[in-house]
């Protein structure tokens, strides 16, 4: 998508394998700052404190943190290090492991010296693969979108909660890809953009990407969803999936199952777009779906601009108050109206998926 | 309730009737600092920018308000533009209405001279059964509280939205009263605190006070209450009312209907602790409550303690994104499991409210 105008991607390769250049989410949405990953340490630093996040994000500088770690030791205890690295960075998101575990079968019967070519040119081919993914979740999703704007007139409604759009992703994002492809369309959309405490990926992501589009939207308190739909102010709900279970159910952002339970009560059609990656065909349900606590801090902290232009870290909470804070929660496949993926629209069940996924019977 | 381990009302008259001395709430968790209303002016000021908040404090503060105001000109247009300054101060809490025309009720047959006098008695009246009120829901509450703790060992987890503490009423609190008074009983209560966005109320007041009293409680995100009530983590629900209408729908702090689905959805109890004065008896059901709409700006922008010690505010949000910021939802009956009443516990409908409140009939 593009920033000022300009086509980019979240994350790319330098030219002489000297490193690859992501975008420091960390300082959005006051800095657009890019940051050159010239290590595995550096890969799994940027992936452990969220300077990249989103699952096919995840997946792909996993990908490149094994090409920059063949760089530095192709040995085989070097592939399995870096491995246990990378896969030791985030629990939940199953594109970590599923990137990590791709690019090193293709490392593992190669002799050592053949490696580093081999991991970086898998890691391009697994980068363009989530472009291809994603531009098709768009063109698929977008039908839903033109539905309601046929239906009636007026701006489309879409909710999000979390960030789920391009900077999720290599581009184009996931839950996103609709609302660009509709909006590119020329259909007259509009997004409730959740703030996704505790750590603003809404707020700070969404909101941001969607103005640097030109998209319209408004950011909302993750509070405020069910309020709007029992008033009739959202058309659908699209949100993305770190780790999706065999059969349909969806762990997501803490605070997507909130959203769900909305959405039926207020009949509203609830999405979740998917790519094949994010399924976890090793899990029956969602119940076995590893749920990440992550630190207080991220809640009883926050980061915003400063009225002499400086980010600063502000302390929201009292002095003697702790925090709890599960990072994600889990959908199930009963709350989702249907899944959004790069093969078509599918029921939120194993026999929805299996039709789209019959190599998986 | 206790500051600092000394006995402290929210609100408290100074002696000589020349002012009211409150806790101005938009300096805490960080700075406890009492402010003097010496005016009209300064107690509708004080609710609009809610340095007093909760309904029970905003009927208090009203009342006081127009005892200010006779103290400076008691004829019968000062004391109708006084009405009306004040009820202008915030749309939804029915207490504030319901206080403001109390005390005129009180005062219009009373000729000008005398109506001070009167102001400042009805007022102190209204405090003192605000405050018994608030004892007898917490007596009521707490049965309920006993009853988990009887059944199991451990604690029992009380989830709560947003503050309906003794910071929002004169004393005790609502929501909270029955938290007060198990834990007084010696019952081991543990409270999760929504942080309650966008104005951080949970995060804020409800874990200062919570702290103050002793009381063990974790902050959490507005989103993680669905996961914890899914895990078994929560044993009740218990959250404030701004305004119950005839048939029991609730409107409460925005976020309080997701609660309840979740609830539901978990088998839950979800409780509204309702001081009497909260019905609106006028109004058949909940689509008929205005709903407040505040300023973007309180959700795109937050208040906390900087490294250095002072409070400052920053921006979250991306330049170009602007916010929508509905105050209150409504939680429809069906979704709550019972009221806590001053008068006891009840069935969340018509007739569960007049078997309390046959004078309603």
């Amino acid at each position: 998508m593009n920033i000022d105008g300009r086509p980019t991607r979240t994350i790319e390769p330098l030219a002489d394998r000297a490193g690859v250049s992501i975008i420091d989410q960390t300082r959005l949405p006051f800095r657009y700052t890019r940051r050159i990953l010239t290590s595995l340490d550096d890969a799994a630093e940027a992936i452990a404190v969220m300077r990249v996040r989103g699952a096919p994000l995840i997946g792909a500088t996993a990908a490149y943190g094994l090409a920059l770690a063949m760089n530095a030791n192709p040995s085989d205890s070097g592939l399995e290090a870096a491995a246990r690295s990378l896969i030791s960075t985030r629990p939940t998101a199953v594109n970590l492991a599923w990137a990590v575990e791709r690019v090193r079968a293709v490392l593992r019967p190669l002799p050592p010296a053949e490696r580093a070519d081999a991991a970086w040119a898998e890691a391009a081919r697994l980068c363009e693969e989530d472009v291809a993914i994603n531009r098709a979740i768009g063109a698929h999703g977008e039908a839903l979108i033109r539905a309601v704007a046929q239906r009636r007139p007026g701006p489309v409604h879409v909710l999000t909660h979390c960030n789920a759009g391009w900077l999720a992703t290599v581009d184009w994002g996931t839950a996103l890809a609709p609302v660009y492809a509709a909006f590119d369309a020329g259909i007259d959309v509009h997004v409730w953009v959740d703030e996704t405490r505790p750590r603003n990926q809404g707020m700070s992501l969404t909101a941001w990407e969607l103005g640097q589009h030109g998209v319209p939207h408004h950011v909302i308190a993750d509070n405020a969803g069910g309020h709007l739909m029992r008033h009739g102010k959202v058309d659908l709900v699209i949100v993305g999936t770190d780790r999706t279970t065999a059969n349909g159910d969806v762990a997501n952002k803490i605070g997507t199952y909130l959203k769900a339970l909305a959405a039926r009560d207020n009949d509203v059609p609830f999405h979740v777009a998917l790519p094949g990656p994010s399924i976890d065909w090793t899990l029956a349900d969602g119940d076995a779906i590893p749920i990440e606590e992550r630190a207080g801090e991220e809640l009883t902290h926050v980061q915003g601009l400063a009225a002499n232009g400086e980010i600063v870290e502000v302390r929201l909470a009292p002095a003697g108050s702790a925090a709890v804070n599960p990072a994600f929660d889990v959908t199930p496949a009963q709350l989702v109206s249907g899944f959004i993926t790069e093969r078509g629209l599918c029921e939120a069940s194993r026999a929805g998926l299996l039709r789209l996924y019959p190599e998986r019977v």
